[in-house]
């Protein structure tokens, strides 16, 4: 899509050519004529980094004029880049030393998806988030046991298990899809961990970030020190208890 | 620079054509032969992303092969419409219903330094960051008063002036700078802020989050509800007392 707009944002007038005005809506008409004149590339692209820094927040969909850049962007060497780089933060750190015992109480968490799963496949056919979440739709791929890993967060995987480190992976999924977890997981080559935490019927209603958090304090006082997390969403990173540090997987194409 | 380099990430084996392999030694050599390959660009833009969500911490220099791309990105059309991105989100937090009270304890707080001023002249003679900090030079610059309005940020702060909110600035500059600071922030159209809080001899040696967190929990002690932080820096936005939203400003050439 080389499709270009003369975007002006003041905050924010818009002359726009080839879009319909009213695809634009999260903008703000202003009409001053005065501002910068923007790309859609630069319109998509400052959308996707905003959601990375978590100033962008509770979006349902992918605007849908950026449909066709985040598809881009996540299937890009960009996209392998940005992951293997905040992966290898994780590496540096744990060559750090800070104070792992050995007593069996070193902890790091792991999202599921996306983290250490890709759904790229499945979203790829559902518009990489442009569509709204169609939950069976999903929950149907999930069950499907399909979804690759992330090479790199495979890699890391093995290397703080081969640590001692315990694992603990904290998911969104609900205990209705642990066969089918562990499955996919088992397959694309992620063993010994020491938990996998997933939705119970306790957790219903909760916010992600609640959930996760109280999993979290539930480690906490069986005695582990959470040494690190990686997710690719800010509500597995967020909250109390904190982890020592923290590690953000990009991923645009939902907000959980 | 369109000077491309064939770089294999696994995590991760280089080769390099046409930079000295010592220039990249953030990167680990496996020599695996496996891997991407990948431009300068993409290694420069996965360093700045990373920095910008805070996987990559307490660097002291912009990697000097990547000084070109940061300076180009720092003067770029996208970084003011990711700028304006995040203040737009700010906007529409503050459209929302979030219980004001208008008692006078509604508070709001920015960072000054490439939030409400920029500092991009001054940087732009050294390096964007390529080159180690030098105080001395630096307090020449605040002293020199010519640091211009981030375009957007006056903006933002007059909108939240007019809402009646109190606005405290928390700025890593020590008191020796305050009437530098309040000549400068006048002099471009800041001016009404209820506290213009900088670093005193108490705080030396603190870090900038402990220093700022510490500031905010003086303020929370007054009385002040803290709706909002906007910095370029996550030690603005980290720590306690939380704000109920956080706003980041890209900023990749230095970490503070």
């Amino acid at each position: 899509m080389r499709m270009h707009l003369a975007l002006v944002l003041g905050l924010v007038s818009l002359v726009l050519d080839g879009v319909c005005a009213s695809d634009w809506n999260i903008l703000h008409h202003k009409g001053d004529g005065k501002g910068l004149k923007i790309s859609l590339k630069n319109y998509c692209e400052s959308w996707r980094v905003n959601v990375e820094v978590h100033n962008l927040r509770d979006f349902e969909v992918v605007p849908h004029e950026c449909v066709e850049y985040i598809g881009k962007y996540m299937t890009s060497t960009q996209y392998k880049v940005d992951s293997e780089r905040a992966l290898e933060q994780c590496t540096l750190y744990l060559s750090q030393e800070f104070g792992l015992t050995g007593d069996g109480k070193d902890a790091w968490i792991f999202d599921v998806d996306d983290t250490l799963l890709s759904n790229i496949p499945y979203y790829k056919k559902h518009q990489y988030g442009g569509e709204k979440l169609n939950l069976t739709s999903l929950e149907g791929w999930m069950r499907g046991r399909k979804a690759p890993a992330l090479a790199s967060s495979l890699s890391l995987y093995n290397e703080i298990k081969g640590k001692g480190i315990k694992i603990f992976l904290i998911s969104n999924r609900g205990e209705h899809l642990r066969d089918a977890t562990v499955d996919n997981l088992f397959e694309v080559g992620y063993t010994g961990w020491t938990g996998l935490i997933l939705r119970g019927d306790e957790d219903c209603g909760k916010s992600a970030q609640k959930y996760k958090a109280e999993k979290r304090q539930k480690l906490v006082e069986e005695g582990y020190r959470i040494w690190g997390i990686v997710g690719d969403q800010w509500s597995s990173l967020l909250g109390h208890p904190h982890a020592t540090r923290t590690f953000k997987l990009p991923n645009s194409m939902y907000y959980a």
